[in-house]
């Protein structure tokens, strides 16, 4: 943990030249006038665009394969096929949990993400190894990221018994969040497998974030079954859904009693922004009051090649897929990658304010939109109080 | 022009080691062994991926504010308010196409771009100066990138008197394609302006490509016009329709008569492939022999800021938006970017094979899809026999 730092000579997203001083971790003052303490190290911004520390909402370090040797893609096309692939390739193919995760978490780092959510496998043939992989990174890693952790039944969780008492383990063992998946199309038992994820999510007193892939109509109907537990157990801001394709491929009216009704639980949604996949309307969720936020959701796996760590290419990639153009819109973008992620995965003391974590990143952009479109390298990234890149290079 | 160049210790995309031999800008020797002529500079390659030189198959060159400061996008949602302001943006700022358009076509060179089809606005206020501007860079750079320049009616051809006259001025001075726009939504008379075109395109003897934004029915009428006139001029082989968005929103049946009418009629395809509207069916297409291929579109303009002159990167969001995850799939989506791009744009003598230009670019890539989704610095680029870009820097 550093001690003091003042950071002078930064551009806030309106223009305002600015000056941060930081001491504990913290933010303690930001703006055009704050004295340098005495024996504080000064660093110069160079006038470079100071954004906040950016947060994953949604990935899959465990599955990674970033940094090693190219896996050839020759999966067949259905959701069912790249779940069993995955699963036997990481039974017999050596993949190791904790160094993947690691890896991929320190280039999250070197490209200024200092919150995460990830979402871990629990499955009865690998049981909680992926867990304790990416718990020892989480504890690595733990003074530069904040890091949630999703106990996640990629393989099903009703259709693969013993499942759930995994799950139940994994929670206990520091798993933040229950993960869940397609309770109609995978598990196939939508009630049965609601029932299930509330139970033990009231029972740990732990929030819920389900993968939602469902389409059309069938998604629509689990998502109502899912609502109705929500209020029926108190569960208000405890629940994300991701992905939500269902809400992209729905006629209006019924479209807009779903949001108005996840408005009302305040549920959050969560986007990777595909491209080739309906999408929740995003700026008419945000203005009937819902979080949208963003996430890479896996990157470099079985699934997909696709993907770099790197949050400023996901809003990129949220503002390319929403047709967000004008500044003002793709400011939007850069929203779900920071304060609205931040709010839907609920990590505290966030933003470019004073109290909130010190979580900096420095960039040569003339604006957000300009950060957003060109991706530069990071000049400089403070993450709890701690310079850990300089020029794009780690320094920790 | 350099004269010889022995390239050793490349891979070919199904991982053949081999060596290039160049002589006169051209490819005289590629395979397993091919001996060192004596006196020939030898560069190694280092094992790394060996690709044919990219090709750009639409961008806007002129319109760029590549390396510009800023432009604050505020702009209106309507395609009319983007031809508007641009036109009107163009007229009082200062934006210089000659400038521009050699900024930004140095850095799709630096990229591997080595033949381009760009389309330059000729418009009544503008007249042919742009035109003058691009046919000056393509001065400049003609040894080592091959252009192609359209003479495109952005702010629609007869809603503006004078326009025909001044492309069929823009086709004598040099202009080697003749674009069009939106025959029915833009000129609001898609016989006529259909008419306008071929009239042209044939007292010229040149090939057409048309800008075809409209949507689903729309489209499709406009597209049948344009399809009867290939057919009845003899029209095959010398047409591509760009964008094409319609082809992505028909019912299954009248989309596939279309698609075979354009198989037969040799019209080519052209996307930016948009996340966020409908497209062609990429895969459909090819299975029934139509060429699709891929371009940016414009590149940090009015109209949008995004875009890179990477087509590496463009055939990622080619993927991404086509879904292509398997290896085998991506490679589809490199084809959009090098070989397809060059058949749909007429480009000759192209590829990694014995007698074409010698147009090559390698990385440290460990397959075509790690190329794509990675997008790695250029370790080397060879344009028309020329070295011009080591590690990433233009040597020229």
């Amino acid at each position: 943990m550093t001690s003091s730092l003042h950071l002078s000579n930064v551009c806030l997203a309106d223009g305002q030249r600015v000056c941060v001083a930081l001491a504990n971790g913290r933010i303690e003052a930001i703006g055009p006038h704050v004295p340098v303490q005495p024996g504080v190290p000064v660093v110069d911004g160079g006038a470079a665009l100071l954004l906040p520390g950016f947060v994953e909402g949604h990935t899959h370090l465990d599955k990674s394969n970033w940094g090693r040797p190219w896996y050839r893609n020759e999966v067949g096309p259905l959701l069912t096929d790249r779940i069993g692939n995955e699963r036997e390739w990481r039974k017999t193919s050596g993949h190791d949990a904790a160094a993947q995760s690691l890896a991929l978490a320190r280039a999250f780092v070197q490209a200024g993400t200092t919150r995460m959510r990830t979402h871990v496998d629990i499955d009865t043939d690998a049981r909680l190894r992926y867990l304790e992989g990416v718990l020892a990174t989480r504890h690595t890693l733990r003074d530069v990221l904040d890091m949630q952790i999703v106990a996640f039944p990629q393989s099903g969780m009703l259709i693969r018994p013993g499942t759930v008492e995994l799950l139940d383990s994994a929670l206990a063992a520091g798993a933040d969040v229950l993960g869940a998946l397609d309770p109609a199309l995978i598990d196939g038992d939508p009630v049965a497998s609601l029932n299930a994820t509330f139970e033990l999510a009231q029972r740990h007193r732990k929030p819920i974030d389900i993968h939602l892939h469902e389409p059309g109509e069938v998604g629509a109907f689990t998502l109502k079954l899912l609502l109705d537990r929500v209020q029926a157990l108190g569960m208000q801001g405890q629940v994300v859904v991701s992905h939500a394709f269902c809400l992209g491929a729905l006629p209006d009216r019924e479209r807009d009693a779903l949001i108005d009704r996840i408005a009302q639980l305040r549920v959050a949604l969560l986007t990777s922004a595909p491209p080739s996949r309906p999408v929740p309307p995003l700026k008419l969720c945000r203005e009937k009051g819902v979080t949208v936020f963003g996430g890479n959701d896996g990157i470099r796996d079985t699934w997909s090649p696709y993907g770099v760590p790197d949050m400023l290419e996901r809003a990129m990639l949220i503002g390319l897929r929403y047709d967000l153009r004008r500044d003002d819109d793709i400011a939007i973008a850069f929203d779900c990658v920071s304060d609205a992620a931040a709010r839907g995965c609920g990590f505290a003391d966030y933003g470019l304010r004073v109290g909130a974590r010190a979580d900096l990143v420095v960039v040569e952009a003339q604006s957000v939109a300009h950060a957003v479109v060109a991706r530069p390298k990071r000049k400089l990234i403070v993450a709890n109080g701690r310079i850990v890149v300089r020029d794009g290079e780690l320094t920790v």
